[in-house]
């Protein structure tokens, strides 16, 4: 056939949900919830479908929902988006991911990604022609490095994506960072995509630092995010993107001829749902009890390192005191033999670079975590 | 921002549905069903929420509908796709597209559109770094013109992009013109991308001709299709490619990074419909007697001389003895004055091309179409 994309197998997330559900084996390695959203929320579907909200909504998304997530954003970070031409619902995080890419990276651009990241930002800018540049996060901690990021910068570079809460590493980033972020492309034209797709799950002092709370920021970035992280529905692929205007425009000019709009009426009833009280201010609360339940349990009955989980789905351990095996094959051994299913953390590098850590999803049943963690015992 | 798509505007169906809106037209623009699917389908949809089917399914699609899709295509058509390698569910039938292009076309491909066509082909190809090639169909008749599609393939033709029932002008291609370009094709390694959507309506004496009924084609074919268009939900944004494995791999690569997979409830409900008595072998005669109810109406009581839809959701119509206003004006106007919402063929062509035909789409209530022709009477 002759492919265009010569090292992209299937993405890690897809073989090891299949390999856990084959196995039988508790999954936490692909990031999703094991229980269901507020029924309410089924509700309002059900209502909206009733209604006949059947057919093609508008192009960047039903105004109500574009209106909400405006009054939503701008009640959190303090900055307004024109929900006419600042705000697009996507088909998920990851459709608006590679439509800002598509939108804005032209043949030749240099797109600077922080490794470890996330698996479809890579070939998502192959696919525009771009050239990537891959920066490592400090090693061990993942925190930024700005020198190594001002290094990356030349005339050249086009955009950068950023990712916090991150995924895989559960950091949040500082105030202090997103200044520096802010400062060091000051001088440039950049463009930002920032995946804040873990945006309500933050833990304990940390506080999620929208690139909507730095105008220097805000001014040059895609911000993007997902009501299925939000909400407990990862399935029903809803997320949205905000930008301004003449980022918008160039964004919904590919949008339309890629998905051209998103179900209809999941959007009414997202909309509806979000006029009511909000269960995301819950959320770092319902995830922390639930990082602390898994994490006591780890470092109770297995000799994993655990690192520090900010935010996001995620706790990462260091197998080093566990497994000689690579991060890859343990996650198979894991999987197959414990009957748990992780994520190596290699999978989030270009080169496979394998430090000994995995990844563990606590966005589960406690009593799904508790089977984990019995099967884990066995280490 | 340094535009990627300079010749891009908003797409023709966004701008008239936004007008007709505004101006409370009667929508005969955006090809789209005014009426609800059927609520067997919706109750499909609640129980499957309500079972818990809101996390991500499977990357290519849930097994069962695969399967479903699968079975149709064999019983129809003759050919068997297997679900596990060459069947995938997508976001619609423009996100199925946009992706089989970006998985074939490297840049300085070339790829053969027959013009007049569907907006969104030509800024795929260009968004995947390849040259567009416009052949244009026999003016007047919309029939393909094989010479000129012979005299456009180079060693350089990547792919061809077909579309019947053909949208806008309502042509159905017969089995002679499939078997002329499966032997056109047959020396070259050329793909093709079959735009099927509108597969299950087809009127009078003409039967689709799916390139799946042509194993010189269907070897190197993505099929596109849509349960909005088939089911009558347009706005849930669910439809599918079928293409060989080898190809279907490809596809999938792209895929999983761009909308990664499709809404969980809408594809249980599709699967559970599927497997009930089969309403879409009612389509043909359903749309018939909606085209012939317009067709008729338009034939008494305006000048419009119109031409023949075989098949598809359009009327097509030549305005010259009614207007001498440029199409993409006549649409204006009679959106704003006569209250009636088409769309001009000129937005089918990169060079604006009029010929003083525009599209109705009759997919609506009967009491909608017998409402705009009252509107129309009055031109
Ligand atoms: C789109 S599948 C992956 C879900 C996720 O964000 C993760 O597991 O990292
Ligand atoms: C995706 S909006 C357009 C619907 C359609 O197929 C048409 O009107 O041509």
């Amino acid at each position: 056939v002759g492919t265009k994309l010569p090292a992209v197998g299937t993405t890690i997330f897809t073989v090891m949900s299949a390999l856990a559900a084959e196995k039988n084996a508790v999954n936490l390695g692909q990031g999703f919830p094991d229980f269901n959203c507020d029924p309410k929320l089924l509700e309002d579907v059900t209502a909206a479908m009733a209604a006949g909200h059947n057919q093609y909504p508008p192009m960047p998304g039903i105004p109500a929902l574009r209106e909400a997530i405006s009054a939503k954003i701008s009640a959190q970070y303090g900055h307004d988006y024109s929900p006419a031409t600042e705000i697009t619902v996507t088909a998920g995080a990851t459709q608006a991911i590679i439509t800002a890419i598509l939108a804005v990276v032209r043949p030749g651009d240099e797109v600077i990604v922080l490794e470890p990241c996330y698996d479809s930002y890579v070939p998502n800018i192959e696919l525009a022609g771009g050239s990537v540049v891959r920066v490592p996060l400090v090693p061990g901690t993942f925190r930024p490095d700005f020198d190594k990021i001002a290094a990356a910068l030349t005339t050249r570079t086009r955009a950068i994506i950023i990712n916090t809460p991150h995924n895989p590493s559960a950091t949040v980033w500082t105030e202090a960072e997103m200044r520096r972020l802010e400062e060091l492309l000051a001088p440039t034209d950049v463009f930002v995509i920032s995946d804040e797709v873990y945006e309500h799950m933050v833990f304990d002092a940390a506080r999620h630092e929208s690139v909507a709370r730095f105008p220097g920021l805000a001014a040059r970035s895609f911000i993007v995010s997902s009501f299925g992280k939000t909400y407990h529905v990862t399935g029903w692929k809803v997320g949205y993107v905000a930008a301004p205007a003449p980022l918008m425009a160039e964004f919904r000019k590919v949008h339309q001829f890629n998905v051209f709009t998103v179900n209809t009426p999941m959007q009414h009833a997202l909309a509806q749902y979000m006029a009511e009280p909000k269960p995301y201010l819950e959320l770092p609360a319902f995830y922390q009890r639930k990082r602390d339940l898994f994490a006591a349990g780890l470092a109770e009955k297995t000799r994993f390192r655990l690192l520090r989980s900010e935010g996001s789905y995620f706790q990462c351990v260091d197998i080093s005191e566990v497994s000689d095996l690579s991060e890859a094959e343990f996650c198979l051994w894991l999987t197959r033999e414990i009957g748990v299913a992780a994520i190596p953390l290699s999978a989030f590098y270009g080169n496979g670079f394998d430090q000994r850590v995995v990844r563990f999803c606590f966005a589960k049943k406690d009593e799904t975590l508790l089977a984990a963690l019995d099967r884990l015992a066995r280490l």
